[in-house]
């Protein structure tokens, strides 16, 4: 029978990141390129807040690297999500699919539209949104009519999914777009950890009507805090825009506005910061890659616990590093993670399935045996490019 | 009969300003202060987004200067209104008594809490809502009972009202503190554009239960994009934070919450930008005082206008100088707005009223022809505080 050696573990990550002085955090910025410069083009231009070049630049950038036609800049993933649900369409009182195993503000940016959040299970394979599950649950649930999908228990409309791509690895798109197709729900997909992450060749976030990307401090790039919006419907984009610098007509003196809109902009000097940034991302992501592959190799061997990797229809960016342990010892998980935070070495578990909040325990969900047995064995490792020197 | 002389009213502008190259704008940042240090720091300490030590400083230069107990701050004061709102108890289908005069914000603030604006009118004296025509109004229509404050018309429960010191000139607080206690509804501050401005030798915003604060581009301070919730209630503001953190418990390595919260955190690198702008502020509101001054005297002796003077209980930071034409000159408004912008002068006049944009066009309102009346005779003029030179 397999044991589990937290030991062993602890020895596993070091070796891999061995002239860390500690503490080492699960993931920090790297500031090296052009952000002082950009910086302080930006403070001199006076140019600070929404106008100037660094924005315009910014967007062009995602847009360049995600292969998407339109990229907007936003204040944060959340408010990105947020923009993106009520440009598709959802009205209060209608129901959005969401995975359990994600970040509060997936569930968050639905309920802000007055929406149901109802949650869907996870596959191991892409610690992602199980899309047969999903296509099995709506035989049961779902019914399309001219209003779209109905929830025949709920009589609600199931307008959206979001997939969201956990730790930066791609949930399985295809088959879930033919779901979407077959009972005509939109899908957003909550890119927020996954730039630099591709499905099939092209970058993730091209699947969705609209998709979101975040900017955090912890991110793979950072604007200090900040999102944005990729699409490939210029129309949404324009629209994406307006609804999110408060729907104001431009007028060269009026004050007039034609929609409820968001104050959702993001400020010139964190764009700047992003453009500097995004230069150095195609470095930062092989560095990352390195690191995957050092851990990968440093856990073959040892039992009771697997390293995760890419699906196989996947390049991630591996955002997170995630360790599993086996079924059998998900209850020696918390030892594991005190032990590596005592230590200095910051590790953190999946969050807490969403369905075990309060605010959300009441709400409409499948059998979610899958992200219930993931989020009791996960355990996120140190993951900052820095870890990794290369000569890029 | 008086007559209005428009090319007298540029050449009077052009008086107070003589060294401008045009185009001389509304309001632009100053940053000639230690923006550039803290930034520097700020990129150095790796330190961008939510940790660090410039929004704990920022927060207290902010709750220093104003003399509230607290600051939070936020990523815009569109944010900070609607949290402010969402904590003192606004909820789905309640009412909230908003300025018919006010820039958007304060109105969309409210609908995102799912309730609904009911317009309150201006007085010519201070440009903000009227406390004694809102008195009343709710002998009218108010009634109070267990729940607060009932619309007997509407059966709805008015919860909230927002004063708004429009253009950094302080509404009557006193009167309206009276009406908000006898009717037992709660006051926030929209000081947005106040900060620096004094009611009865105090600084606006301790008189809400909660204020806002804002930083955008085009105030007195800027963090680029940023605002604040400033209150003496340390309970309320501890909870403020709680809520637009996420409203994630504490907690070493879990990633549990307690609470819808929002993702209205301030980043770093813009509380870096505050905290080097909050230093100048005391030099920055002197340059605008003397400002006005030179304006008021520029426009003396005008026939058809004049420079509106702050009311005789406030100390007012003049945020944007604005100038009323009389009322039967309002008709030549546009071709003031026409003739100074076509020459780099820029000028605006104020916000469409709210009840006049098509969201918010069926909602309730009491007679508001003192605010109809500004709207058409109103006119904002170059404001910047670098167009006067100090020793400060």
């Amino acid at each position: 029978m397999a044991k589990l050696d937290i030991d062993g573990i602890i020895r596993a990550i070091r070796s891999v990141i061995p002239d860390q002085k500690e503490p080492v955090a699960l993931h920090a910025p790297c500031l090296g390129g052009n952000e002082w410069v950009y910086l302080k083009d930006c403070l001199d231009s006076t140019w600070v807040s929404y106008l100037g070049q660094y924005v315009d630049k910014f967007e062009a950038m995602l847009a360049d690297f995600t292969g998407a036609k339109k990229a907007v800049a936003l204040v944060n993933g959340t408010a990105a999500l947020h923009s993106a649900l009520k440009l598709v369409g959802v009205n209060p009182g209608d129901e959005v699919f969401v995975p359990v195993l994600t970040f509060i503000a997936t569930a968050n940016a639905v309920t802000y539209c007055g929406a149901m959040t109802h949650f869907v299970d996870s596959e191991e394979r892409t610690l992602g949104l199980d899309p047969y599950k999903l296509k099995d649950y709506l035989k049961t649930i779902g019914q399309v009519n001219a209003d779209g999908c109905m929830n025949k228990f709920t009589k609600r409309r199931i307008k959206a999914v979001i997939p969201m791509h956990v730790f930066g690895h791609p949930v399985d798109l295809d088959p879930l777009m033919e779901v979407c197709k077959e009972y005509k729900i939109e899908m957003i997909e909550d890119a927020a950890e996954s730039l630099g992450s591709y499905y099939k060749g092209k970058h993730t976030g091209n699947w969705g009507k609209l998709s979101i990307l975040s900017f955090n401090g912890n991110k793979t790039i950072t604007t200090g805090g900040g999102g944005a919006i990729i699409t490939n419907d210029e129309n949404l984009a324009k629209m994406a825009k307006h609804l999110t610098s408060t729907a104001k007509i431009p007028h060269r003196w009026e004050y007039r506005h034609d929609y409820i809109g968001f104050n959702y902009r993001l400020p010139s000097i964190n764009a700047a910061l992003g453009c500097a940034q995004m230069e150095q991302l195609p470095k930062f992501l092989e560095s990352k890659r390195i690191l995957a592959d050092r851990y990968h190799q440093a856990f073959k061997e040892m039992e009771g616990v697997r390293f995760f990797k890419e699906p196989s229809f996947a390049r991630s960016n591996y955002w997170l590093n995630t360790l599993l342990l086996d079924d059998a010892f998900s209850e020696r998980r918390d030892e594991l993670l005190k032990k590596t935070n005592d230590i200095g070495i910051m590790t953190r578990p999946a969050w807490t399935l969403i369905n075990e909040l309060s605010m959300y325990k009441d709400c409409q969900a499948m059998d979610l045996s899958c992200a219930e047995s993931l989020a009791g064995r996960l355990i996120n490792i140190p993951s900052s490019a820095f870890l990794v020197k290369t000569n890029a």
